[in-house]
């Protein structure tokens, strides 16, 4: 028996989401809806959402108000745990689920980095980024007056530290000076080394790769020196709609168990990511 | 309130768990145990076997049925779904929880090799070992006759194919031609490149550093090319107490979940192997 997924919102996330429905044996696609569409008649198991972050929040709390369960992948690191809290009641009333903050960071790097915090419980976790492009920062460059179209990507230094390079195409009469000033003053950028670099065409830069690099060296008991690593060299959209696939699966079974409510990666078990028998996948993977 | 453990069994596991336990502020030891030793008498909320893997599942037995929780490292790859099926119904008649399998290997890779096969469904992964001690290949050398003492090095050649590095004390007066052709003889052995070293003294090179280097190339959706890596470098006895202790408090929150049964560690959330407030690790990890 299939899980009947529909898809909120259809561009780079949305697209890469269809393609790994499409993919997935135990998955049927019944919808794809712009985030301006109606969506009272949707009839799924679970909803992608796949719309700009802000607007999850209340996509999630309407279609779990009609007991369809949801994945999203929200990303400001700051707001999940909130985001958590105000769907909970809403998915339990409903007998919902929701699972949250579904990609790669947060996502499927979270739970890495968990299970490094449990297996050397002492020590320190650096994730670093890159080289990609940080959607963060391009949104953030191209909200600068004078910039027509940007690009920043995330360059990783080590020990979590990121170089900037920002990639500007200028508005017509628009002074460079002026408006790298103005860039390195955004408190997007003011933290970290940034370089701005005039180019005539952004299109002709752009690529969703995207890397982590994630290292912890910590302490198992009393031992010390015990290191760990974790590398991705990766398509970024891909990715991301391949994770919020997994998720709407485990969304599926842990409504199927009545473990209603928000839950975060972390808090779900690998194997619910995974289609397929149970028997199998432990006889392969464990 | 803690959580009191006790450690059946008291070699380089037992030790290693002992350390771990002492570390967390959420456990309390109340007791180590030899394997021969009466346990009639234990109280604890959770037991780790860190017996012979092959005495592992009579002393869960016992323990399941008199209500308590265990976590062991039975490390029988084609023997732990079996377990489990064993365990299962006795746990779920005494309402506990056992978590079995609990190591590095099988264990914490396990979570990484669901986890990977989850975000890249299409493709392989190679689980490379080493370099470091191979307890199974060390025990079956020992066996060999006219061999004292043996170290059975695992280095890993790539794709999942391993070397076999095997250092021999020999008895007095045994053959080296004839111990090394029975060794390369033995099934433990003969499908590897194996390597047969004769060594004035075995303890002279003993080192529980252990490794793992982990890799998956595959496909997110339609896109090819996604390529995953984890590597560690570690104290291998340590490490596998460190989970074994992450493993209890584990069985511990499920029991009061009322998810009773034998688990593997994919069949685990992550943040269940951490100690501390929910709000607090979804924050600092997510």
């Amino acid at each position: 028996m299939q899980t009947r997924i529909a898809i909120i919102g259809y561009g780079n996330i949305g697209k890469a989401v269809e393609q790994a429905v499409l993919a997935a044996e135990d998955m049927q696609l019944v919808g794809i809806y712009h985030h301006n569409d109606n969506l009272d008649n949707i009839e799924a198991d679970v909803v992608a959402l796949c719309t700009p972050t802000r607007e999850v929040p209340l996509f999630a709390e309407k279609l779990l108000s009609r007991g369809i369960a949801t994945v999203d992948s929200f990303d400001i690191h700051g707001q999940i745990y909130d985001l958590r809290s105000h769907l909970t009641p809403i998915a339990k009333e409903h007998q919902a689920v929701s699972i949250i903050a579904a990609g790669w960071d947060p996502g499927s790097d979270s739970m890495v980095r968990a299970l490094l915090q449990a297996i050397a419980p002492k020590g320190i976790t650096y994730t670093n980024f890159g080289p990609g492009r940080s959607m963060g920062h391009t949104v953030a460059a191209k909200a600068i007056p004078g910039i027509k179209d940007a690009l920043s990507m995330t360059i990783p230094l080590g020990t979590g530290i990121h170089r900037r390079m920002v990639y500007v195409e200028l508005e017509e009469g628009a002074d460079f000076a002026t408006v790298e000033k103005l860039l390195l003053a955004d408190d997007y950028f003011a933290h970290d080394e940034t370089h701005v670099i005039p180019v005539p065409s952004i299109d002709a830069l752009n690529n969703v790769a995207h890397g982590v690099h994630l290292v912890r060296d910590g302490v198992s008991g009393e031992t010390h020196n015990q290191r760990f690593e974790f590398n991705m060299s990766i398509n970024n959209p891909a990715l991301t709609g391949q994770v919020l696939v997994a998720c709407a699966r485990a969304a599926v079974k842990m409504r199927a168990e009545q473990r209603h409510g928000a839950f975060t990666m972390i808090e779900i078990p690998p194997i619910y990511l995974l289609p397929g028998d149970e028997e199998q996948l432990i006889r392969s993977l464990v």
